[in-house]
């Protein structure tokens, strides 16, 4: 990269840290937790989410989702189908969302009624990694139809993961997914990081999903308790 | 975008473009036809070059190849077992190949006894939009699994296409595809702009493909004489 270019992308981050650092005080503060969605596009994180939202409204937990794109507002009225506030922010070209973008579009939200608040970002398996939103917890997903070596192929993505999602398991066999592959791919770029499977479509893992989610969250609220 | 990053992006495309426009010219010089392939990861680009090689190397066509990756080799060593000579160029965290990088690669390589040069992008359904490498044609594929709605989200990428291959169709019944859908979501980002469905793994509409690029060369060459 051009060292000019450099110099501004540097000081571009370092603005979006201090930003994403504010809305993480602001947002341990209201005592909701803060899941980042990244993948490729087409890996399913809509879908994924759409079904996270209905299950987790179902048990009467209070959600919220902001949802990224770079046109259309397709993705909000797939969501809003759960009943849960969502936004959609179309970042008109630009390939991730920052900070700022999830800070305007927060305006009006009483967050401390929110147990959970999603974002779902650009699918884009390179940029989005660089920006720090202010999440509690990041999750990367990985489809079983993407390649079982595409975490190596992209690792400062899955680098940055707290969780690994693999999605559309029904299609694995169709596919010919191997998991033992795709598993050593994710432990070679982040070492340590869970991996959950799942099939939104076919409700396989969700429910599991939703356990891990509500358990970390009721440990993080004990550690910033203590 | 911030207005400083804005004017440094503007300087930076108008130097790509003016190296691409060199790259063009020289690869019209030497009677070669420069193919960019662009996709989300995920999508099959790499089996489905491998296979493109592979198949022209059987016809005596001359091909060469370069492919674009954040990071490993893994992609140039598929290429090769083609016999097609392949360099990987390994971009180091950028998200997306830059016409000064397809410059430095072709060092030592005889354009003049190529018939097909293609260019595998970084995948990345955002960035590779915006920077021309020089190529005669950019092909951008769309996988089955990925969902009909990706070029409506995605328009930069798909507009700026001069050919769609949708890929992976032998998994279009299991991912539940619905062709018509996807065509009208391309069609209304680039009108008129031709579709082709293939499977790489099963060879479903590589001959056709073969024949298409094959033909429109040697319409390209035509062009060029008169």
């Amino acid at each position: 990269m051009q060292p000019r270019l450099l110099e501004i992308r540097q000081d571009v981050l370092s603005k979006n840290d201090q930003l994403a650092q504010a809305l993480r005080e602001r947002f341990a503060a209201a005592g909701v937790f803060v899941v980042n969605l990244a993948s490729s596009p087409g890996t399913g994180k809509t879908t994924f989410l759409e079904r996270t939202l209905a299950l987790l409204t179902e048990r009467g937990v209070k959600t919220a989702a902001l949802v990224g794109d770079l046109a259309t507002e397709n993705d909000a009225r797939r969501l809003a189908r759960s009943g849960a506030p969502v936004r959609q922010i179309v970042t008109a070209g630009i390939c991730h969302l920052e900070a700022d973008m999830v800070s305007s579009h927060l305006e009006g939200w009483d967050l401390a009624e929110l147990d959970f608040l999603f974002i779902e970002n650009v699918g884009n398996l390179v940029c989005p990694s660089s920006y720090d939103l202010g999440e509690t917890m990041r999750v990367v997903l990985l489809s079983v139809t993407e390649g079982e070596d595409k975490p190596q192929k992209y690792p400062p993505m899955f680098n940055s993961a707290d969780l690994v999602i693999i999605t559309k398991s029904d299609l694995a066999e169709a596919a010919e997914f191997d998991y033992a592959a795709a598993y050593d791919s994710i432990q070679a770029v982040c070492p340590g990081v869970p991996v959950r499977q799942t099939s939104a479509k076919r409700g396989q893992g969700m429910a599991e999903w939703l356990e891990y989610l509500i358990h970390v969250r009721k440990e993080v609220l004990c550690m910033e308790m203590e």
